[in-house]
């Protein structure tokens, strides 16, 4: 069998190139390009990598726990089953990175889009294959999504989430049970206990407000709920005049507002007022919108969502209701979840500061049914993966992330590079990161690399050593100590400190000491 | 310090979505879109996703052994920066998908590319970043890359690479350690041993040929590398027929030949002749090409990537010269290399047969001189992760990718839910994968849902257990196994095959049993 080759070799890609021209028609001839990053797209090293690689294995194999399966969907989707945006002539690209596809036999090019979240491609994918999925449909995922928006400090293009999902279980414990699993996700990727708290409402209650309070007008509904997504930020009273006639702030800037009366904005009020706990809350929800068939429907889920939270050992501590949770409400069908972060940073004052959300989800029961026709229920979770890794290295919780260099085997002699190369493969036979210098510069240039990847040790085999059959190691740890002042450490107080001349059969065994050594101690 | 919400809420999404419209104008109101793939573009589902982190976990850990470190770029670059095409305005989109970036303040809106390999980002990056960067440089990096052309079977649009690189380092012997590397990574990614080669050539000595040959002319130069190219396929006689006038293939269609006069070809086989090996092959290529300048610094860079190879211990039956490679020549400024799998399966007529090539690389000197103006020698090897999975599952080499469903908790009595997510959080604290059946059928429709996942058992907790404190749990493979007549285990012949009653408590120890017991079995 002989396979279709994947990659068509680069002979063809570069025989295209010359075709299609390396030149810049824009430039004059012979100017080159500048080396720079399209805007909003950034290039991720090592130590990010590493971090949010950490991160993916831990929640992947807490979700795999919870008996979900991996999935991939492509980057681009159909515009059409994408569900956003349909490009027009004027902006194509609105919110989305869009193209038109070549054309087909039909002569039919059409529109395809980078996907803009994990939901929309499950949506699609869950369609496509409904009759041949196990049902409920389990699955979790991550990757790259782009967003054709105005990049801003620590605001991307693109940027890796993870989602999970369950598609065909209208239970609340399956919303439960997406709380659950996110809160263990957050702690296995390294938020400590008491760093994450998932606060959980229902879009049924929200309606069931709205009921009460008599607002119909959809545009009044959104300004209502405009003005209760603002209750951290302004408090009670600023909310009060947000959903009245308006608010001024410190700018003088005024905000109109909902233009609710005032027994219909107390009583919005009294809703938020609520506060965020699980029985309590639930209790004083009920006193408000109770009574209104969607806000009783949603009660109810609430309080199934409680026990199953409870019998998972999910306390107040790690969810909670709170009904000022207001997220994605055009896109929601029941309960909708969001995930704060609260570990302590404090800001230049001196004061806590939170983070803020790294996440959300909820019930989306309509998604599918664009597709099919048929409600098809479904319920998940999404968090931002960088988002998660820049939070946790904010709060100082990226110690586990060490990145050190490998062994680096000092070029001393033209003539014995083969004997380099050896001692690099003993050491990666013993499972230690090494490599021979491959540049073209000096001894001083070398040791210089070394230190600035991060190497734990050099190794030193020139003249003297071959003739005695030894080599000499340089413990770059401790030669940044010595050398800072910091240590001094008895057994390596030589005249050359951090450096030993060793038998050349004992060179594997001394690094392995020497890494263990600096195992032990804090890092550099 | 409140960092700056990376994911916009999706309420600002969903509303964009209501104002973009989710209806398409291209079709009647309120039909429905379909739900499909866009052409060339899958979705990968559990097995697939396994099967390949396997192969990048293996191959990372072996890469950072070799002392690479991990760097993503993003999925866009600019479209003179990726060097490749000039959208125009006949077929913006020839080989790549590209589209015009929104208008900067300036009003112009750049055009950006998807990266059709990982080279031409990391000679940006290298580009961008030279002044701060340890030199030589080696970093490694894998994800999707994209390719805008005719899908076929076997032939996707967007499919995962793997790239190694050193950028910075003219030696022979940084190419020896991409070439012992690369022969590494494909052994941890699990092909056996004797089950790939690297065949390597070098462009000067393609150049050192032509010179020899008396080829000077650029359209006849590649005419006598493409006849080569087809050594493999067509044998000596074949190519003998297409570097002179021309040949007549089975179906009666001529392919125009290089045009060479008998002497030059016979140079051109001669050189092809030197087979396929290591000293040998060197010394054969010498008596043919040895004298012309470029030819002679061919073969001195060749010997020096032997010696190295043979201390990092590559032997004959792991890497070879091959004057047959033809690879990326306008692309290539010296050493290249192609990894051949050698995998045995077998066609029809039970034939053994070859994949071919799964990956490639070598020496691209000037493509960072692109943006800088200075010579920036580098080297490195890309293979195609999803094409090797694939191979490696064609030949039956994927047999640790053995994908297994959770314990299903069968949703028994509804009153009872509460004590079944107990017992699935006691299996997952257990590192049990389990979950509790969350959708809305019977007994028969959840253990048809846990057999479709592979579940290796299930557990049911009715009245009868309730009451006498016990749970009853099925082994889903013995089941499995018994029903199909495979064994007669006499521990489990009882009334109902693949069914145990355990006290409550002894559950987890019991599924652990049955977990340990299955893992010595073959899989199912």
């Amino acid at each position: 069998m002989d396979l279709p080759t994947q990659n068509p070799p680069l002979s063809e890609v570069a025989a295209t190139a010359k075709r299609g021209g390396m030149t810049d028609a824009s430039k004059p001839q012979g100017s080159r390009p500048e080396a720079r990053n399209p805007r909003g797209f950034i290039d991720r090293r090592a130590r990010d990598l590493v971090a949010e690689r950490q991160i993916l294995a831990a929640v992947s194999a807490v979700y795999e726990r919870y008996g979900f399966e991996p999935l991939d969907s492509p980057a681009f989707e159909y515009a059409d089953a994408l569900g956003k945006f349909l490009p027009d002539a004027d902006r194509p690209n609105e919110g989305v990175f869009a193209l038109q596809d070549d054309p087909d036999a039909d002569g039919n090019g059409q529109w395809m889009a980078l996907r803009y979240d994990l939901t929309a491609p499950l949506a699609r994918f869950a369609a496509q294959n409904w009759e041949t999925l196990p049902k409920p449909f389990r699955r979790y995922a991550f990757g790259p999504v782009w967003r054709n928006e105005k990049p801003g400090p620590g605001r991307y293009r693109e940027f890796v989430q993870c989602d999970a999902d369950t598609v065909g279980s209208a239970r609340p414990e399956a919303d439960a049970e997406i709380i659950a699993m996110a809160a263990e996700g957050l702690e296995a990727a390294g938020v400590p206990a008491g760093g994450a708290i998932l606060k959980i409402n229902n879009r049924k209650l929200l309606n069931g407000l709205m009921a009460s309070a008599g607002v119909t007008d959809e545009g009044q509904k959104l300004a209502v709920l405009r003005a209760v997504d603002k209750l951290d930020r302004l408090g009670p009273d600023g909310v009060r005049l947000l959903l009245g006639e308006g608010r001024k702030d410190e700018s003088g800037a005024f905000t109109k507002g909902a233009g609710l009366g005032g027994g219909a904005a107390e009583r919005v009020l009294a809703f938020t007022a609520a506060g965020a706990g699980r029985g309590d809350t639930l209790g004083q929800l009920s006193n408000v919108i109770g009574g209104s068939v969607e806000g009783d429907e949603g009660l109810a889920e609430l309080e199934a969502i409680d026990r199953a939270l409870v019998s998972l050992g999910v306390g107040a501590d790690r969810a909670v209701f709170d009904p000022s949770v207001v997220r994605g409400l055009e896109y929601y069908t029941g309960a909708v979840f969001e995930a704060e972060l609260l570990l302590g940073t404090t800001d230049e004052r001196g004061q806590p500061v939170r983070f803020g959300s790294v996440g959300g989800g909820g019930r989306y029961d309509d998604l599918i049914a664009r597709f099919t026709g048929e409600r098809v229920p479904a319920t998940g979770f999404s968090f931002g993966v960088s988002r998660l890794a820049a939070a946790l290295r904010a709060a100082g919780r990226d110690a586990a992330v060490e990145l050190r260099g490998p062994v680096v085997i000092i070029a001393f002699d033209e003539a014995r590079m083969a004997d380099y190369f050896a001692v690099a493969g003993e050491l990666r036979a013993a499972g230690v990161p090494a490599e021979v210098y491959l540049g073209s510069s000096g001894m001083r240039a070398q040791m210089k690399y070394a230190d600035r990847r991060l190497s734990p040790a050099a190794v030193i085999i020139g003249g003297d050593e071959f003739a005695a059959g030894t080599a000499t190691v340089k413990d770059l740890d401790l030669g940044r100590a010595l050398s800072a002042g910091v240590t001094d450490n008895a057994a390596w107080r030589t005249d050359r400190p951090g450096q030993v001349t060793v038998p050349r059969a004992e060179l594997v065994a001394t690094i392995r000491e020497i890494l263990d050594a600096q195992a032990l101690a804090p890092a550099p």
